[in-house]
């Protein structure tokens, strides 16, 4: 019986995590049963809808388990099979990250095609985050002709993909981010309109000068002061695609998120949309045959800021949660 | 030319409004001219978004201006009239209240059947409140079977309306108020399935003890505490129809209004909409249709709260955000 690794919640964090959070773990792992596969983790993918996870509140997936392993994207090789039409040597995407060997139903393994992209690209640009993106600008926020489109988090990466899919039909894009780095690299490399670092003054200030005459759609990965800023500067029926909060899932005490403005809700008549893009799964298809030719002529970049090794999965959780990553984080497994 | 007394906004307030933010002014008010119509007010409505209209704010309405008379929903007489259609006896509706003489152009005052409704009704049930209930439910809200409801300020006009239309419509209803009479009122008068005071403890604990199952649509005419409440208790995919902020109005420094679970927004698939009933006018014909027999049988109740004289109408408003009426807030004027 193969031996895996694994990571585990140790601790349900107070504010940012800690490694001691998390625990290292040697596991047994069985051979394949009927329908079953084995497969080897390459990469997985790290979120910041995980911390979140961490705390013991019921939401739209579980609670990770205290002592449990943890879970989420991955991409990965099959070692063995029983499962009909997936085989040893066969890439794959599935929800067992967090793990070196992950043992599956042939239905939660989903194959893939790597000479169309690197396994990574499935798990990121082309994964859930591209969906997330694609689903919130077009089908939450109704995206249309002559809107003006700020994404928060707009290094990271739905944020820098939602950005570039606005730009690349047709819209002034405005992106904010956490450092003058990234504030040059939405520019210079993904082609936003304006960009601002949102830690250099007041983030409705910065907003309003990047955007004097208002904005339409906020595609919100941060909540907290940039959904206020938002709202401040969102013209009459704008529109909020609410995607995360990942400035609140830290906080804690004074640090509580206020909503001073929320009479402005009502007088601007705003529409402000909560989604969680696997309840769009049957838009993939689409979003990747759009996507997909973007990808392979350059036209979208999707960057990466990768982790080597599972026992750093952890830390490169953290550095997500910290803003300290550029595109897709990424912790490569084998 | 005969002497008129109007409401002026001497100060913009901070915090609760007094008495000595407004001045009754006498004014000569002229003939009407050619198209004009002159009105005799016999009531003038007071709502809650008159506050935020006393700050130097913009909004979808103009904020007051200061030194000048207020304005808002009255119903009136006509004394003479130079306007196609109107003549003097007509009782008309129109936006010039906080006067008890109003020059109006005959295309702002609309004749009304005093036969049908008593006047004052037509700024109130069945005008901009009532259709501001209907159109919250089922067009920003999107009411559907097995819905159940909740609705704050439920012993306002707004609020009283929306939980007898959702009860009617055959919805489990549950309204909030800050008095304990009003609360009796809600559930042996206006048949709310449960009601609870707000201010007797955790509003997300009153709430969900109303509602163990949870709740699909909130009705906000609150904000602040009551908002993050509702999201706390919504089910997946639930609607907030938000009509107004009422507890934010006078809110500054320390009692600013968090929304500590905006994440839930996110998890949940929630959808906050803000709206103007002023935007949804064409849906007035087909709301009196319902509402008028439903009124004319006593299946809905609407309570009035009634100062008396144009001099008291500050103290209508104040009276009005500190929650002191049941039903619809109206200074009787002549």
């Amino acid at each position: 019986m193969p031996t895996g690794r694994e990571i585990r919640l140790a601790a349900r964090p107070n504010g940012m995590p800690r490694h001691g959070d998390f625990t290292l773990a040697e596991v047994d792992v069985p051979e394949p049963g009927p329908g079953e596969v084995l497969v080897r983790n390459l990469w997985m993918s790290v979120d910041p809808y995980m911390r979140p996870r961490m705390n013991d509140v019921p939401s739209y997936v579980p609670p990770y388990e205290l002592g449990r392993v943890l879970d989420g994207p991955a991409v990965g090789a099959v070692v063995a099979s029983r499962a009909e039409g997936l085989a040893p040597g066969d890439t794959v995407v599935h929800w067992q990250g967090w793990r070196d060997l992950a043992l599956l139903g042939g239905h939660e393994a989903r194959r893939v095609d790597t000479e169309l992209a690197p396994a990574q690209a499935y798990i990121g640009v082309l994964g859930m985050s591209g969906l997330t993106a694609y689903v919130g600008l077009l089908d939450i926020a109704g995206l249309r002709e002559g809107d003006v489109v700020f994404v928060s988090a707009a290094a990271g990466m739905v944020g820098s993909l939602a950005g570039q899919i606005a730009r690349l039909r047709g819209h002034r894009t405005i992106g904010s981010a956490g450092t003058d780095a990234k504030v040059a690299h939405l520019r210079d490399d993904l082609g936003f309109d304006a960009a601002f670092n949102y830690r250099s003054g007041d983030v409705a200030d910065l907003l309003r000068e990047a955007a004097p005459d208002g904005i339409d759609v906020y595609f919100d990965n941060v909540g907290g002061d940039h959904l206020e800023a938002a709202i401040d500067v969102l013209r009459e029926h704008g529109r909020v695609a609410m995607c995360g909060a990942i400035s609140t899932y830290n906080s804690a005490g004074a640090a509580l998120p206020t909503l001073r403005n929320q009479f402005k809700i009502v007088g601007k008549r705003l529409t402000l949309r909560g989604f969680i893009a696997s309840d769009h799964m049957r838009r993939m298809r689409e979003f990747r045959e759009v996507a997909g030719p973007w990808l392979r002529d350059g036209r979208i970049v999707a960057r990466e800021t990768v982790f080597e090794g599972l026992e750093h999965a952890p830390d490169a959780l953290i550095a997500l949660l910290a803003g300290e990553n550029v595109g897709k984080m990424l912790v490569r497994i084998a």
